[in-house]
C-alpha cells in the first residue's frame, strides 16, 4: 500500500511539473533522446570518432566537434588538413538535430547531407567518398556492423552518413538548470538569472533565439540595425543564392550550452559571453545594454548548459592489410 | 547453502586457474588495473583529454596516443603543432606503466616524467608549462579538483603529471586470449595459434620480448644481426649518452596489442603485422622464416590482443575569461 501511494505521489508531481510549465514562453525544454535502434547509434558513434575519414588519418568528426568541449572546438575558425585555417568557427553539434538547416549558411538540409561535407571538403577532412568507403570496407567489422544495421553487402556513403546523423541526434542536453524551471522547479533559478531571463525577453533577444534550441531556427542579417565589422570573408546564404539581400545571413545559432561553445559569432571573434551579449543587443536591436544588464542576461544564458551526452569512448576495430594507408603529410 | 557451495566451487575453480598457469611461460598475464584514488584517476583522465594544454587548443595527450585506436595515432610518425612531422613512431600508451623507462630512448624514467615532455616539446603540443598552468589555475573546476586530490591551493606541474600518470597507469589490457590460455583455460587458443607461441619462444623472439607486456622492459639494438635500413633520424639511447656503442639501440616496445599499433619500428616503417615478424626474425635473430612460419605467429601475436579500457569520454570544464585564448596559428 505504501509503495502505490508513493508511486502515485511521483506521478502527481511529474504531471504537477507538466501543468506547471509555463505554456507561452519562447523557449521550450529539451526532451531526452529516445533511442530506437541502438546499434545504429552506435555505428554512428565509431564513424565519428574515427580519423580514417581523413586523408590524414588524423582528423574525425571529434576533432572539431569534440563532445568533450561542449561539440565545439572552441577555437575561432577550426584546424583542418595540414594545419588549414578554416573558413569558419565550428558549430556545435549538440542539438544540432533541432536546425532548420545545417552549417552556418544552411547549405546542408539535415545532419546526413551534412556529414558528407567536411570529409570530402579540402580544407577539412581532405578526403574522398570513395576512399573513406575503401577504408570502411576494408575492415571486417565495419562490413559486419553495416550489414546488421543497414542489410547492405557493400558500405554505402549514404548509410555511412546515415548512421552518423543517427548518433548526432542523440546528443541533445535535456535537464539544463533553465529547462528545470520552465518543468516547474521554482527553484532551479537564482533571482538575478530570472531577472537575466525577464531581460533577455524584453531587450527582443527571444525574436530569433526561440523554440527548444532558442535558435537555430530561423537566418538572420548579422549586423541588422549597425554593420558587423570583421575581417572575416563569409557572406552567408548569398554565397548560395548569389542575392544581396542575403549578403551576412547566417543561420541564428542555437543558445543551449553557450557558456561551453565559445568564441562566439560566426568568425569566433569574441571570447567573452558578456561582450557578445552586448555586441548582440546593439547590432540586432539597437539596445545598449548597461554592464549590470549584460551581467544578468550572461548569467540566464549559462543556465542553458544541459547534461552533456554521457557515453563510453568507442573503441575502432583496426585496420586491414588491405586498407588505404592514411597520407598525413601529402 | 547452496549459494555456499556455489561460491566454493568457484574459488577452487579461480585457485584452480592460478595453480595451471605455466609458471616457467616466458609471458606472464596483465592484471586488471587496482583504482585506489579515482578522483586523481578521473582528473587525470580530463587532462588527458585535454586540448588546452596545448599551444593550439587543438592537440591532448590523446590526439597520438588515442585511446579509440589501440592507445597509438596509427601513423608513421605523429603530427604535431602546425602539422610538424613528428621525428619518431609514436608508442602505445597501453600498458606503458610496465616500460623500464619510457621513449623510445627511455629518455624519461616514469610516466610522470614522460608527461611533461611533450607538452613543452616545440613539435608537438608546443605550449610551455607555465602558459599550461595559467589555463588549468583559470578554471575553478579544476582549481577544486586539484585541491581536493592534492590538497594544493595553486596548481603545480608536478601534480598535473601526476594525475596524467595515474590515469595513464589504468590503461592495461588484461584478459586477452593469450591471457586465458596462460591461466588454464586451454580452449582460448587454436592449434595454429599455439603452433605460432611455440615458432616464437623457439625462434628467440622471447629473449627480448618477455614479461607481462612482452617487451618493455629492456633496450636492445635494432638491426643486431643485419643493420636495419631507414630514413629516420633517430639515433636511439645514443642520444643520451652519447656512445658509440648505444647508436640504434631503442626500447624493446610492447607487443600487447600489437594488433592496433600499427605501423611497426620506431620509424613507423613498416604497416602489416607479417612484414615486421619476418624483419624482426631476420634482423635481429639471423632466422629466414617461412611464410607459413610468419602466419602462424601473427595468429599468435593477435592473441595478445587484451580488453581496451573502458570509461565514459570526459567532459571538460569551460575555459573562463581569464583563460589564455589558444594560438593555433602562431
Amino acid at each position: 500500500m505504501k509503495k502505490t501511494l508513493t508511486l502515485t505521489a511521483g506521478l502527481l508531481c511529474s504531471l504537477n511539473a507538466w501543468a506547471m510549465t509555463p505554456s507561452n514562453e519562447p523557449i521550450q525544454p529539451i526532451l531526452p533522446a529516445k533511442i530506437t535502434d541502438p546499434a545504429k547509434v552506435e555505428l554512428g558513434k565509431q564513424l565519428f570518432f574515427d580519423p580514417r575519414l581523413s586523408l590524414s588519418g588524423f582528423i574525425s568528426c571529434n576533432s572539431c566537434h569534440n563532445l568533450s568541449m561542449g561539440g565545439s572546438d572552441n577555437l575561432q575558425t577550426s584546424i583542418g588538413h595540414n594545419w588549414q585555417k578554416g573558413p569558419i568557427n565550428s558549430p556545435t553539434v549538440l542539438n544540432s538535430s533541432m536546425n532548420v538547416a545545417q552549417f552556418w549558411d544552411g547549405r546542408a538540409a539535415d545532419l546526413k547531407e551534412q556529414a558528407a561535407g567536411p570529409i570530402a571538403n579540402p580544407g577539412e577532412m581532405a578526403f574522398t567518398h570513395s576512399l573513406a568507403l575503401d577504408t570502411l570496407r576494408s575492415i571486417p567489422q565495419y562490413r559486419d556492423a553495416f550489414k546488421a544495421v543497414y542489410k547492405v553487402d557493400k558500405i554505402t556513403i549514404d548509410a555511412v552518413t546515415d548512421a552518423i546523423a543517427e548518433f548526432e541526434k542523440t546528443l541533445v542536453t535535456p535537464h539544463s538548470r533553465f529547462d528545470r524551471w520552465l518543468l516547474g522547479d521554482k527553484e532551479a533559478l537564482t533571482q538575478v538569472e530570472l531577472e537575466g531571463y525577464k531581460l533577455f525577453k524584453d531587450t527582443g533577444c527571444t525574436t530569433c533565439h526561440n523554440g527548444p534550441a532558442a535558435g537555430g531556427n530561423s537566418f538572420q542579417k548579422m549586423g541588422l540595425v549597425e554593420p558587423y565589422k570583421t575581417d572575416n570573408p563569409a557572406e552567408g546564404v548569398a554565397a548560395l543564392t548569389g542575392k544581396d539581400a542575403d549578403r551576412f545571413k547566417f543561420k541564428v545559432p542555437t543558445l543551449r550550452n553557450v557558456e561551453l561553445t565559445y568564441p562566439y559569432f560566426h568568425d569566433g571573434a569574441y571570447w567573452k559571453l558578456e561582450e557578445a551579449v552586448d555586441v548582440m543587443a546593439r547590432l540586432q536591436l539597437g539596445r545598449k545594454l548597461s554592464d549590470d544588464e549584460v551581467g544578468k542576461i550572461t548569467a540566464f544564458l549559462k543556465t542553458l548548459t544541459g547534461e552533456q551526452p554521457s557515453f563510453t569512448l568507442p573503441i575502432l576495430p583496426p585496420s586491414t592489410n588491405d586498407t588505404p594507408q592514411p597520407k598525413p603529410f601529402e
